[in-house]
């Protein structure tokens, strides 16, 4: 039952979203809006029930309060889920019938791309509603995110090595790349240009070769990654990819990387912990994506953006402080820092979103 | 599950609204806005179970789109529930909480009284929203609509007449009123000015001696009425009242009153046509309350209001004619018509409620 469900994880509004002629069936949670706006991505999965697409849209919703209240921004957290499969049921009218819901929200929930949705898929939604990031350039939008996300994931670098070694000197460590795609390979180039001694893998054997003969790389096997004599291990691609059984081979110090969902469950993060490695949370790590389409809404600039990506290390930084003070896993410190966020900042009664709808400024199209 | 449920129903969205502060627990069934915004009453109980709640805001949002539909209204049906005991769980943060989620549906779903919710309540949601009717007279609302509902009774019952007696010489026949309330006593004073001959019950005795000491009808016992010798049965206080066993016992050739759901079952509404009865359907005849609510969306107008009841005579006219054309029972005429007209208006692409938001002029207070 949804209610009882809700009651326990702290959601405010779960949306049920039907229209019969463009064959939608979609579902809006709305976690929590006290620090603004919800924002979150779009996903079209083609869920076997719809207890699974719920369990999913109200699992991702949460995870964005603490995304986005962690980065520091002005969002709260939510996110959508449109069941269908990807590859046979997208239409310019399913898109277009999404939007109008996002849109009758009012601004309570602002939209964005996620797995199986594309940026044309988002200007159908764009035709609709203002309350979408991630449109083409031309329209405003912020564009491909990936070397926002590879900045940020070195400022988190760069306070987790201060955390462990007391300095962020980056060149002076070596590094275990595991995966080489969009930000892989710029956060890759990045320790380059430190001079640091790289190790990557990736599943495509090019990205890999590109990554030697471009960056001066040394390859690894794609399970040779996890006994790799680096201080700091870095998972850019898969998520859930430190297991007992990883853990127990990883040689590393710091574990600090841009995947989603780094740890296969919260108990290995409690082993993390003791086994005294720096473990930098993922979401607050991995947080550029979303600081660079937040800025879309009072309208975009790229410079901004790069000075908002140097907030990560004071994020960072904050969670392995709290960790130190409560004597708690880092994971645990970030879900800390976001609570105390929303309860400190909620408590000055800032204007509530259903007064003053996000802007969008600069923006054109619809 | 809610999108199996709601394919079948023809919803377009269903909301569950959390407040965790304020207690809340609301659910906003929107079932369909091809005429305009939805507009139906909230609905305060102390469901046994989430399910029971569920399934009684979409029975009733569907409700709303048929009586709003043969109404004539530009207006879609929805309904909204608050879990909750109207005697111990009311509260002004409860109200303000429901009327932010409301405001945040930017006017698709207008909200007014119903079930265990008064004016009072409804100043709540007003501060939070304009998007509700029903609020005091002084900040716009239409007041008692009995006067309304009482005098739209008349109109459907001389269509009636006509329909069954070729003329509308309301004095000509008699009535068995059951139910002397708010509308019913109102009704009655209407027939009685017409020096019809009526016959009155009631579970308060007080409203019967008035009925008969103030208009001069003829009290008769509750169980009684069934049995009066009248031309018309007249419904105005309890539903369900038109089952097997008084279907036995009336000597009518006429059913028409102001209570909602008269028929205990659809099988009930088929039998009396096969008696060949004339059955005004309920929700087209007591639409007088929803018609005059309806107004405060434009600026409430008392003169105007009346003249919308008379309506109520072409409506229930055109059930009759729809009956006969089609060799249907009115129960079902009357969901015919409201389907026709969604179809037909629906064909036009009137400009939807998320681009043009109803107005609510020469409101004030919120």
């Amino acid at each position: 039952m949804i209610f009882e469900t809700i009651a326990n994880t702290g959601h405010e509004e779960v949306v049920f979203c039907h229209n019969k002629d463009a064959g939608l069936k979609a579902i809006i949670a709305i976690h929590n809006t006290v620090l603004g706006p919800s924002l979150g991505g779009l996903r079209m999965w083609p869920y076997k029930s719809e207890q699974e697409a719920i369990n999913d849209v109200l699992r991702l919703s949460r995870g964005m309060t603490y995304k986005n209240a962690v980065a520091g921004l002005n969002l709260g957290g939510g996110k959508a889920v449109i069941i269908g499969d990807p590859a046979k049921d997208k239409s310019e009218a399913l898109f277009r019938a999404f939007g109008r819901f996002v849109n009758s929200l009012n601004g309570r929930y602002i939209t964005a791309e996620d797995v199986g949705i594309d940026v044309n898929d988002m200007e159908w939604v764009f035709r609709e509603t203002s309350f979408v990031t991630g449109v083409h350039q031309v329209h405003g939008g912020s564009g491909d995110p990936s070397p926002f996300t590879a900045f940020g994931t070195l400022q988190g670098l760069m306070a987790s090595l201060n955390a462990c070694f007391g300095n962020e000197d980056v060149g002076k460590y070596s590094y275990a790349v595991q995966g080489a795609g969009h930000v892989g390979m710029e956060f890759i180039k990045l320790l380059r240009e430190h001079d640091a001694k790289v190790y990557v893998t990736d599943i495509n054997k090019q990205l890999v070769q590109r990554a030697v003969d471009d960056y001066g790389c040394t390859a690894v096997g794609l399970d040779e990654i996890y006994d790799t004599d680096a201080e700091v291990y870095s998972p850019c691609a898969l998520g859930g990819t430190i297991t007992m059984e990883t853990l127990g081979r990883l040689k590393c110090k710091v574990i600090c990387g841009a995947a989603n969902n780094q740890l296969a469950s919260n108990e290995i993060g409690d082993e993390v912990s003791r086994r005294g490695l720096f473990y930098a949370p993922d979401y607050a790590v991995n947080a550029g994506g979303v600081m660079n389409i937040s800025l879309e809404i009072d309208g975009y600039n790229r410079e901004r953006a790069m000075r908002m990506m140097r907030t990560i290390y004071h994020n960072v930084s904050r969670i392995f402080e709290i960790a130190k003070r409560d004597g708690i896993p880092t994971y645990l410190a970030a879900d800390r820092l976001a609570e105390e966020r929303i309860s400190t900042i909620g408590k000055l009664r800032l204007p509530h979103l259903s007064a003053v709808a996000p802007s969008f400024q600069g923006r054109r199209g619809n």
